[in-house]
């Protein structure tokens, strides 16, 4: 069992920063998401695009962003419980909870933050006979860990960027990789099809199109996938069948917790702590709706941090929290390190 | 007669941010600020220290992060009116506002946002008889422009921060430095107290320690001073006096705008779009109050942003704007300049 604080549903730009908001209360927190890595839409789907307005940085990569965002609470030594999915929850009597993933790992926690964006990311998923079979025996529709491909034969299916960048970048790492699209035009940034382009004259990718897969094969685990290709059929061998034709999310098992639930998106009080129908259970960032939301990420910042109030007040009742400044007070963590201004000197002058 | 669709009052970090956002919408902004230069209180009161809460910057100077903002906000190159206070306010009949500052500027505006922080800062005044009669007369409080000084014999006072720094900047500027103050001991960043001892060797600032000002001369203008020290008094020649003895902030004029007003702050609908009680008049960042409220950079840039939806559906009635992200759409600034991500390309492999 995981012991936490907060316990945060997303590790999306809103739950990577409730953390610093809550370290700066003495809160710990843990995260969870069904993603294998933090960062939530920013990393998953537009880790190389620029945003504007991210308030004091004009121009940053959705990624570095994410990036920044992780060295910012390094010093609260969150916790994350990665690719697995929040499914269940159950309020126990003293009012904390218990959390369980898809996986069967349990958090218990004094106070809920769903910071789940728009939700897990369902792929997309090609219309084969069998593939459900296939599920963790040689399908995969997430490149959760790279080295989980090594020196393995895989074949990837999609003409996006997710398509071009990990046939690119799994080149170096599986012993064979096959790119089928069912057009010959890849849509993308032009340095990944340039790419891709001099890694197929090497011979570093395989590449075949128009061309889509029709069926796989293998008794316990993938072993074969039938290719069709001008109306002709060939079958080649393989380990892995990576199918990569975009995602769609969905709120999923949250949707049945009990909350108040309005265009897909969680009820909150706006007009104090962004709290839900249920006490203790927050949802901030692009989860939650109210009058006026917005759906951007300098919104979920704000939410976070008025949230993190709240939680100090429900677990500290009584105790008046006096606001300070990171600037006058700097920033303790909780690894021990301390960041702080340089201090005023007093100091007589000869 | 300045006329723009939004009216702010006050260039902090709220108000410079609400001009990137208003922009986005189409919506031109100008910014009324009692000070000579943008930025409130990070600007005046703690340019060169970091703070650490802005999130996605981990560790950034108060000075930085307002030149960031100006950077950012460039492209829709908002009107400023500086060093001057804004004192009265009138509701014409068709909803709009004329603003007039402490010098008689006047401003037409569709919507006002005061984003006035703690107020405008006051100086600390040191009690000497006559100092009311030299106001404009060869008594400053702040420097608002350095050359306002140069080739002038000046006499500065104080031991902090502000002093210190003037002292070492305008010896470059004035004809004559001449630094008072009632200990020996100066209270700043080590670098300008030691910059401050050099030049005090140098010749290049005359330090008088411990003393007092406490006599003014002059017909119309100032033109020498009374200094106590040990004891003794002697009068020393000085075209200006600038006492920097700290700064108080007062919310002044406006709390008599017929704003609601708890607690020194003006009381807002923060349930939907940080209005106050009178139409077309919001309140945002640390000058705003409600329930919750937490007096911090960050939660300034979300009202800001809430705002100005509000103030677009107000001068586009019936007018659905939908969200567009940054990314997506990229930034056209009213300068003609556009900022946007690279496109994808969508290209053949062959
Ligand atoms: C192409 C594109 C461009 C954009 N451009 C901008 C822009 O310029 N400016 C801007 O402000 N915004 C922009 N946005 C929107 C911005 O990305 C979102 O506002 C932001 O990501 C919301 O952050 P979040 O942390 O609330 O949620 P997300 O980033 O969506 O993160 C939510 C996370 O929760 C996880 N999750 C959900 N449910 C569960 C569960 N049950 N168990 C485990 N994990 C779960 C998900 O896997 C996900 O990682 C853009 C979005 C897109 C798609
Ligand atoms: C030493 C110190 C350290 C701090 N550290 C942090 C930190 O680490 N993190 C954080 O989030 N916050 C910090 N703060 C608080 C932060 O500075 C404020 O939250 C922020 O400045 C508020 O921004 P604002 O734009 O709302 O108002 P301000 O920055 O106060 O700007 C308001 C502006 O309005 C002008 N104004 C007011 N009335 C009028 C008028 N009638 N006419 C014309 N102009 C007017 C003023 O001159 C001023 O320039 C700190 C504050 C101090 C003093």
């Amino acid at each position: 069992m995981i012991t936490t604080d907060i316990l945060i549903i997303g590790a999306g730009p809103t739950g990577l920063f409730t953390v610093f908001e809550a370290g700066l209360l003495k809160l710990k927190c843990h995260i969870i998401d069904a993603l294998p890595q933090p960062g939530g839409q920013l990393a998953e789907l537009y880790p190389k695009k620029p945003i504007y307005d991210i308030p004091g940085l004009p121009d940053v990569l959705a990624g570095d962003l994410v990036n920044n965002l992780m060295e910012q609470i390094k010093q609260f030594q969150p916790g994350f419980t990665l690719a697995e999915t929040a499914e269940n929850i159950d309020k126990l009597d003293d009012g904390t909870f218990i959390v369980t993933t898809n996986k069967g790992t349990k958090h218990h926690a004094k106070a809920i933050a769903i910071a789940g964006g728009l939700g897990t990311f369902e792929p997309r998923k090609p219309e084969i006979p069998n593939i459900a079979f296939y599920k963790e025996k040689g399908v995969e529709y997430f490149v959760k860990d790279p080295e989980f491909f090594r020196d393995k034969k895989i074949v990837i299916a999609g003409g996006g960027d997710s398509a071009l960048d990990w046939s690119i970048f799994l080149a170096d790492v599986a012993s064979e990789v096959t790119l089928i699209h069912r057009r010959n035009e890849f849509r993308g940034a032009l340095d990944s099809v340039e790419k891709l382009q001099e890694y197929k004259k090497l011979g570093y990718v395989n590449l075949i199109t128009p061309a889509e897969v029709v069926a796989l094969h293998g008794e316990d685990h993938l072993n074969a996938i039938t290719i069709s290709k001008d109306g002709n059929q060939e079958t080649i061998e393989t380990d892995y069948f990576i199918p990569l034709f975009g995602l769609t999310p969905k709120l999923g098992a949250i949707a049945n917790w009990g909350l108040e639930i309005e265009k897909n998106a969680i009820k909150v009080n706006n007009a104090l702590d962004y709290q839900t129908n249920i006490s203790g259970i927050y949802a901030i960032g692009d989860v939650n709706t109210y009058p006026g939301k917005l759906k951007l990420i300098l919104c979920g910042f704000h939410e976070a941090t008025l949230m993190c109030q709240s939680v100090y007040n429900r677990l500290n009742p009584g105790k008046k929290y006096v606001l300070k400044y990171t600037t006058v007070s700097g920033v303790d963590g909780f690894d021990g390190t301390r960041k702080e201004a340089e201090k005023a000197v007093v100091k007589s002058i000869d």
